[in-house]
């Protein structure tokens, strides 16, 4: 039996587990699956008679050592920051390495020594990073085979509630960390190319900036754009590419109503409110409102916001009871992040039978024996139930995927990578179809980055 | 001859140095006026029989540590992080100091040896910090003496053109370090009080949030929020205020076009633009609007921020040449704010016969034998020409009055200290009347926080 080690069994781990379970016995597996929570591990294995549960604490050197040394290949589905210590362990032990997190640059630096021990540490291979390596790769690699230049990479993501449970005004559920939901966009400015001009928004004006995605079935959606357009000129070898945009998508109107709190300051993590614990949802409110002797919190909203209350943004904001007096944020020492986040959640959950989706969506335009023409690709997904979320299949897949490809010796390449190269992603994007993740290629003529289809 | 040595003969020294050499032979005083360009102290001196100029690196202990001991007092007119050094030599030769600068944690922890050596070091008795403090404590003093309890406290101070100066359509220039006027409210949420309420705005709406203030003789100006309001509870003594709140004044309309460059984002000072060096100033207005086909820089930036071209807003951007593309921004690895402070300083600057106006506006609400009152006390004062600049005055004569007062044993009190003691701001605030730095006091009703005079 090989033994497959699980670090991690918390929600993106459940369709990942489940896959190799299915698996274990033609490819004759063992699943080892720690987790901090026994209990979590349990669950997640349901008494398969090819795992095994276990309390793994990893800041427990002796205890997470001994585990990896038995293990044929490692898993870390941990928090991003906390896969070196699993690395250098997998290095010691000589054992190959699957993450689904962006490659920091502790572990580029294992690259060296990965190699020479003639190791495979395979990361970024969930969703976004992931699935949007392996889908934009195989259409540029196509591209460039019949010998086209690449003009433009247009490549947006986003995790959204199915249209069956979409039953709120925002269009919107937390299916995934709702800290990142608030605090998307901050910390620096966005940055992108458009017809080969670098282009920045500022955090103020980065809701306000979207764009409008069509995905046939599933009507309109926008993107706003993500920070990090521009590290993928060298990952993709797009160095010349005349438009490059990443961005995150939801469905139209969200990004103008999340600006309501961009612009109130609702989403500031910086400092703590002051007496956060004792106040009330409306005092939260009123707090980024000016004083007044006779306006109501709800006037004052509307007047700094500039909307009537026929408008349907003032019935996003009722929608979420911010202007309740009578709950309590009950957060001590709470920034204004925190305590919306709070607020959120309240609304946003996920019910019993709701489900998730996922929709990703790309862009590229390029040069062809002097024609100008353009590929859009399209991939959405709906997951099966709370458990076996869209977003727990299009991350988890990919990871178990490769653990296997790598296991069997398919995947062969040395050296700490990302799925950029075909021996990865064309066998896993093809398995990945039998699952429903399934992207739709349409030929058309190019627009360039011309979003109103002008031309002159 | 009693010594005083100057260190730093910069802008804002200009009115200390000649208010000292004009007491100096009445105040048998010889002042040693030491900076880093010798030609610029000399230029300072003018060949006056009572003062020497040296050029001091303040970098050099042994140059630094010898001129210090030859002294009988010390001015430092350093940039605030440098004032230390000198700070730790005045203990050690037994000086005492003088400072315009905020009391940094350093310069605190000072406090017990400096009163163990029975030595003064007197901060924050410039402007702003400075006359703020000594004008408003002079009326909070006088309210608590005649038994009253502060309800509210409004602060304003700015730095502006003088109305026989004013002649463009921002009705500002820049009459003190441009940088942090462009910088102006970042870096964290402007907090304060009103009406016992913490309110919180952020950086994206701070100058819209302005409040009017009428200066009679002067017209109408505008202040946006501070960020650090808060600090001054304790120090003024204001912990059980309902109000507090200090702003920057602006004329009208300063802040709602200046609110244009923040929404573009070229405030920003977080990062570096791709090739700034080659960019024309239309190129740098273009990285900040989206691509368009066949839009103009023009038509897209009226789209974005909202407004016509028949709208002031509209010529106030024309005024300052953003769109011509043949003048080059020409700085290598610049932050949009670095460019913009480029462009607005050719607009901005000072011509000859400009001058300069400091204007300061206190609110001060009070209860007194169960009545609520107030008192408003307004300051503006004109600089004479483009040496003696209103801000030179502000700064500069209460520093130098200050000296003075210490040499001669009219200021007693040893410690680490600021100006809030009767002991200090009596006799400067009157003395400063003689230079034009008036402050006129009015009572009226209390309105509290009210600014719109409404009763209910």
């Amino acid at each position: 039996m090989r033994v497959i080690l699980v670090i991690g069994a918390g929600r993106s781990a459940s369709s990942l587990i489940q896959y190799l379970l299915n698996k274990s016995i033609e490819e004759d597996l063992h699943l080892v699956i720690g987790d901090l929570s026994l209990d979590l591990a349990k669950k997640k294995i349901n008494k398969h008679p090819n795992a095994t549960a276990m309390a793994l604490d990893i800041f427990d050197a002796n205890q997470r050592k001994e585990a990896i040394q038995k293990a044929d290949i490692v898993i870390s589905m941990l928090p991003a920051h906390l896969h070196i210590e699993v690395a250098r362990d997998c290095v010691a032990y000589k054992k190959n390495m699957v993450t689904a997190s962006y490659i920091s640059d502790e572990m580029q630096e294992l690259d060296a020594v990965v190699k020479e021990n003639n190791l495979i540490f395979m990361n970024e291979i969930g969703l976004d990073p992931g699935i949007d390596h392996m889908s934009a790769m195989k259409v540029i690699d196509s591209i460039r085979d019949k010998g086209g230049k690449m003009l433009l990479f247009e490549s947006f993501c986003g995790g959204l509630v199915a249209p069956e449970s979409d039953n709120n005004l925002w269009n919107y559920k937390f299916t995934w960390a709702p800290r990142n939901v608030v605090l998307a966009g901050q910390g620096g400015c966005a940055k992108f190319i458009q017809e080969g001009t670098y282009k920045y928004i500022p955090y103020c004006n980065l809701f306000r900036r979207t764009e409008f995605l069509e995905v046939e079935g599933y009507g309109r959606f926008e993107a706003y754009s993500n920070r990090d357009s521009l590290k993928y000129k060298n990952v993709y070898g797009l160095d010349d590419v005349l438009t490059l945009y990443r961005g995150t998508i939801r469905r139209v109107g969200f990004s103008k109503a999340w600006n309501m709190f961009v612009q109130l300051g609702m989403t500031d993590d910086s400092y703590v409110m002051e007496d956060s614990e004792n106040m009330s949802y409306r005092q939260f409110v009123n707090s980024f409102l000016p004083y007044h002797p006779t306006d109501s919190v709800e006037i004052k909203t509307r007047l700094i916001l500039k909307i009537d209350q026929d408008d349907i943004m003032w019935d996003k904001l009722l929608e979420l009871d911010l202007f309740n007096d009578t709950k309590m944020v009950g957060l001590r020492n709470a920034s204004p992040a925190q305590i919306l986040e709070k607020i959120l959640s309240e609304s946003w959950a996920l019910q019993a039978n709701d489900k998730d989706m996922i929709v990703m969506y790309h862009k590229f335009g390029y040069e062809l024996d002097g024609v100008k023409k353009q590929i859009d690709s399209k991939m959405v997904c709906i997951g099966d139930d709370q458990t076996y979320t869209a977003m727990a299949k299009t991350v988890g897949l990919p990871v178990a995927m490769a653990t296997l490809q790598i296991l069997n010796g398919k995947i062969k390449t040395p050296g700490v990578q990302l799925p950029i190269k075909k021996e990865v992603y064309l066998p896993i994007l093809k398995e990945l179809e039998e699952y429903g993740v399934v992207f739709k290629e349409q030929s058309m003529p190019y627009l360039g980055y011309n979003p109103d289809k002008i031309f002159c």
